[in-house]
């Protein structure tokens, strides 16, 4: 049996204090707690081996019971507490939501945390992306091409933004993310003798010229103003896409998957 | 010099039919016209070939001059009408607005005026696609990749949907687009001896082994639910691409992209 406790008012504290960590990055910072919304995405933070504290629900929305299984094989045992209609409400992100949402640890995104398991690994760069939709389109990238770790370089956000997690359908908790500045990003990159591989426009060549089979990294940067002058200087090729059309502009996250899955059937799947 | 008209109240019968239009399928059909937002649309249109008969504008956030070199290359004379503020405010559809509009006349996107120029022609071909910000990612990849038509088959909207032309970046104009209901479609590509690849999950080759060079159409369903039954059952080959995480879940524009690239790879980008 598990104890369920209640919340009415949208004045509660603790419904504040989720608003809060909803709202400011710098809140989720500050405490190192994040929100996550839908059983699905639970799960699958669970499964990333993220730590949960409290589940909240709205009764009449969720079966409580497949949440209690989720918990039952992880080990944590989160409060658990009943919300109002109004309550949940207030606190939900989404439009269309499933009546469940929790308040989680979040992970360190340092670089000197990122392990790399693979000789030769395969790893996504984003410089500054703006749109935490777009990060999130890359991270489902990412986690179709079991990349070996995505790196954001000069993060204009943190990885818990809602935005990022709601668009990314979770895969921000089955990728290894790891944040930085440019310049400590390109020093891990050559510690590890990584190929920096940089999306850019000039002196570049074609990316099926390119061998992705060495260790390699692909950089990519805002659709507005491309990569900075540093990464650039860092490259050890720059790449690109030959367009041949009259506007010649994708979304960034699609440029990323071309160059990605030209790098898995280079390395034939494996 | 121009002849300028001026409305200023928002009662004016001329604001309500764009409103109309900006906003039912159903009078864009009825009407054979749409709207226009945006200098670098009104571009692209006018080089596409589509007829604009007349132009709104906001005095004080555009220049008119650069809007007039544009129609003076186009040898069309549309009615220049200046707005309020207001009136402005009423019609514009994006939040960061250049001040100009256009109406402009739709063209037809029956499948018997496709016209494929090209010998083997690579065609990108979406089913009941809902979104129409996958609908604009999908044009802007096909026009990068210079795509010898896009097919829509069973479509939700019409193709001059606000939300299409802006997700688009203007791609809607720059692409030859064809519409018709996936029986349609199939007998088209059919006479054309065009070899039919659907994306699916089951009886699928590693999209990598497939052999685009002949005469090919890319046929995607949606994120949800996939292709039609009927599509499945006239593919000459379904087509898959190897994912490898933990989700699996890739963006329907970006699941195209790779594979039209793949293609366009095969094809030496020629």
């Amino acid at each position: 049996m598990h104890e369920i406790k209640q919340i009415s008012s949208v004045q509660n504290a603790l419904v504040k204090k989720i608003l809060l960590l909803k709202e400011k990055s710098r809140e989720r910072k500050k405490t190192g707690l994040f929100i996550i919304e839908g059983q699905r995405e639970i799960e699958l933070a669970l499964k990333g081996g993220y730590e949960i504290e409290t589940v909240l629900f709205q009764k009449d929305l969720i079966d409580l019971n497949a949440t209690y299984t989720l918990f039952e094989n992880s080990k944590l045992t989160p409060d658990y507490i009943e919300v109002t209609k109004d309550v949940y409400q207030k606190l939900a992100y989404r439009q269309t939501t499933e009546g469940v949402l929790a308040i989680a640890k979040s992970k360190p995104t340092l670089l000197e945390e990122l392990e790399l398991k693979n000789k030769n690994p395969l790893i996504l760069i984003a410089e500054a992306p703006e749109k935490p939709g777009n990060i999130g389109a890359l991270l489902r990238t990412a986690d179709a091409a079991n990349l070996d770790a995505v790196i954001i370089a000069n993060p204009k956000t943190d990885l818990y933004n809602p935005n990022i997690i709601r668009s990314s359908v979770g895969c921000v908790f089955t990728n290894k993310v790891a944040m930085g500045s440019t310049s400590e990003v390109i020093a891990f990159l050559k510690a590890q003798n990584i190929n920096i591989y940089c999306a850019a426009l000039s002196a570049s060549e074609n990316y099926i010229k390119t061998d992705f089979n060495p260790a390699s990294a692909i950089v990519v940067g805002t659709e507005a103003d491309g990569l900075s002058q540093e990464w650039l200087e860092n490259s050890t090729q720059n790449i690109i896409i030959p367009m041949q059309g009259e506007i010649d502009s994708m979304n960034v996250s699609v440029s990323a998957a071309i160059v990605i899955f030209e790098a898995k059937r280079q390395r034939n799947f494996e």
